[in-house]
């Protein structure tokens, strides 16, 4: 008999399947070095009839499966356990645009290709892809729709799941699925791409997608605010949204602390003078050609009226504009600048997004005195990062000793307010073991009777997201 | 053993259990009369815990249920088949607005609440919920759910499914799924409420929603256009798109002589001189308050001067708004004063809803020569009611018998463009058998899977959607 890498190789030839564990690294351990996986092989399939002939010898041979995008993940949903006897399947290979439809506002393109090409592939034919998120170079539609991706215009778009009209999925049995419809209004059964679609790999593998696209604004405004408290921040958004309705696509609250990290990563000065506790980015656009700039000045001077807001910024130009951005997107990687830190990806009902930041800010400071809370992120869908930094006077391990420790305690405001755990990275294996404690018996029984009717043998993914009986 | 209504009267009182064939006939029968079912007993309990003894009960003794909401439905999916040993659970007792919450924009009510109920909740703390079909007054919150619903403002708000922050379901072994969450991301696992959502009462009861709201337009424009043929209609919306963008809320397309019936059931004068083949109904809206109906009126002169449009009305009052829309809203019941009609619900990609028109047309005419196709509906989202009034000649039943014949034309026609058989009316038992036309091997094995998986016993509404194998 050939080795398992052998026969993969008969299917996608021998350039790709790549040697495990040197130089496969770079797809069997997690980028943060949180996961260290190990597979019997790694392979790229060049099509969708290559990923289900692996799909098929996994099954004859009895390996799992791990599919895996750009590896980009924040939950370790991407990568092998260390069992060593998986194949991990990579898809970025399959990266074609398959067709483009101005008309029809739809795009149907390869799981593999990444989150930057399926945005250029719609501004090409003067469209928005509106999914985005800091990766979008690395990232892939697929792994986007595996973790039902969020971002940054969630507010206005919503979610990945929200941009599906139609999935072409390898199954566990090696069939393939072929769902890919660009029907607005389909009625004819159950819908199986909402079922494939936020399932982490573990009950198919997503091979293509078709996407609706959007139309492109014509007109933008994005401004910076101080506020004094979340609860001002919060009733800055409501005035926003009063004023300029659907118009804003981004609410983002951001601590002093965090904007102080970025300031430093990105060697620049503080945008706002009276150095506020709070700051919010808020984004106003609009299809129509608009003076949003004006609209976002007015509801600001009326917010400093209000006192609701100390002083703002205004964006006058895109490359202020990128700024004011840049200051957010610094917000993940400038958090290393103050040591280590432990983090919660968490949402709760918009409403009560300041009683959460301040109760989990308490809990955090009595589970471990002297760590820094740096709550930030999407205010406007009450999806709030809460990461925490080290206090400054304690070794990075011994904080990070305290991660689940420090979880519960996160987690366990979250509970008070109803709230999601995993708001929008995803389960993965990080937090799977945590959903016995937030999920009823009877909705673990319907996951795993998901499970069981479309992977019956468990080779797709195990270990993600389900945690053992 | 006590009967089975006797045991029913004990979980829901002797006055929830409504004695059959008479008077309990408003449950059994399909509106338009197409269905007329038989029943062990109709049940109305009063409650989610009624609900599951209710399921309970019915496993024990091997009854199937069928769900109801208010019997509005267009394709037999909430009525029983005549066998006469189904439980008919009527939902209506249910109709509490449980939560409502204008800061988070959400509505938590019972799956019995009229959909009426859930507008007038929305509008009281200033809000939409955009859903808008004709029965209003009697279809409910859970019959749209279980349908995916569809109607008037998908171009702009999406259909049902896209509300649906959480759910409640009884489950077919009597449990109860407590999902009902408000948040507007949770990735923690799978998503259930997709699957009970658009399943039509046969993988769970959903007894309790929890929705989304929206902001209320404060600007509303609406106007009539004439045009030659449906690529001129498509040509003034992708103007109308191309101007005002998101703020189009519908785009409706109308035939001369579904307008002429409309005209003749309502007693009013056509309301457009120049006698147009076809109109378009387009209506703006905004949150802001915008001089809407100066850009609908640009908009349709600059249509005219390229020759798309023949001449318009844009409605200068809300009552002459109301007129326009009454012609619209006729356009079903209006179609009788032409004797028997057979009726299509489909959908194809947008681009293409000017050559499936004229495709379906010819074909129509070659199957039964003199028929009298009246395709109307939303050309915003590319589903068409293709509808075929008999010809002015021909005995009503002798068309009417030709009712497979014609479905069979019409979706070969639809078959080509890659459309849907079911765009927002659902399967039901009307389009049960048809399934295995339109549908691959595949899906519909993923679908019995799922069906499997969540109703093992077959118990939830039997017969509907899922062919026979």
């Amino acid at each position: 008999m050939n080795s398992l890498p052998d026969r993969l190789a008969q299917i996608v030839g021998p350039s790709n399947v790549i040697p495990t564990p040197e130089p496969a690294s770079p797809y069997l351990n997690e980028r943060r070095g949180l996961f260290h996986g190990r597979a019997a092989a790694v392979v790229r399939p060049g099509s969708t009839e290559e990923v289900a002939a692996v799909v098929r010898l996994a099954r004859e041979t009895g390996a799992p499966i791990v599919p895996q995008g750009g590896n980009t993940g924040l939950v370790g949903g991407g990568v092998p356990d260390e069992q060593g006897g998986a194949i991990l399947l990579s898809l970025t290979r399959m990266n074609r645009i398959r067709a483009v439809d101005p008309e029809g506002n739809t795009l149907v393109l390869d799981a593999g290709a990444t989150l930057a090409q399926a945005r250029r592939a719609a501004e090409d034919v003067d469209r928005l892809f509106p999914l985005s998120l800091a990766p979008e170079e690395t990232c892939t539609i697929g792994g986007n729709l595996a973790s039902n991706a969020g971002g940054l215009a969630v507010l206005a778009y919503g979610s990945m799941r929200d941009f599906v009209l139609g999935l072409e999925v390898v199954l566990a049995d090696g069939r393939i699925w072929n769902g890919l419809r660009t029907l607005r209004k389909d009625n004819t059964g159950y819908d199986l791409k909402h079922v494939f679609t936020g399932s982490e790999g573990t009950l198919g593998i997503i091979t293509g997608a078709a996407l609706k696209l959007f139309a492109r604004p014509r007109a933008v405004a994005t401004g910076l605010a101080g506020v004094a408290t979340p609860e001002t921040a919060l009733a800055l958004f409501r005035r926003a949204r009063a004023e300029a309705g659907p118009m804003v696509t981004a609410a983002e609250i951001i601590p002093a602390f965090g904007m102080e990290l970025a300031a430093m990563k990105l060697g620049r000065e503080l945008p706002l003078p009276s150095a506020p506790a709070w700051y919010v980015l808020l984004e106003f656009s609009s299809v129509s050609p608009a003076a949003l700039t004006d609209v976002m000045q007015r509801v600001l001077e009326d917010a400093i009226e209000e006192r609701e807001a100390s002083d703002f910024v205004v964006a006058n130009s895109e490359s202020s504009r990128k700024t004011l951005w840049a200051f957010r997107e610094a917000m993940s990687d400038s958090q290393g600048l103050a040591g280590a830190s432990i983090k919660h990806d968490v949402a709760v009902p918009v409403a009560d997004v300041p009683a959460f930041i301040r109760q989990a800010h308490e809990a955090a400071l009595a589970c471990v005195p002297g760590c820094r809370p740096c709550p930030f992120g999407h205010l406007g869908d009450g999806n709030i990062h809460f990461n925490i930094s080290q206090p400054e006077d304690m070794a990075p391990e011994a904080f990070i000793d305290r991660w689940e420790e420090m979880n519960a305690v996160v987690h366990g405001v979250v509970a008070r307010f109803n709230g999601s755990i995993a708001a929008e990275h995803g389960v993965g294996r990080l937090k799977r073991d945590l959903l016995t404690s937030v999920k009823s018996e009877v909705e673990l029984d319907l996951m795993r009777r998901l499970k069981s009717a479309l992977d019956p043998e468990g080779l797709l993914n195990p270990g993600v997201i389900l945690p053992p009986r």
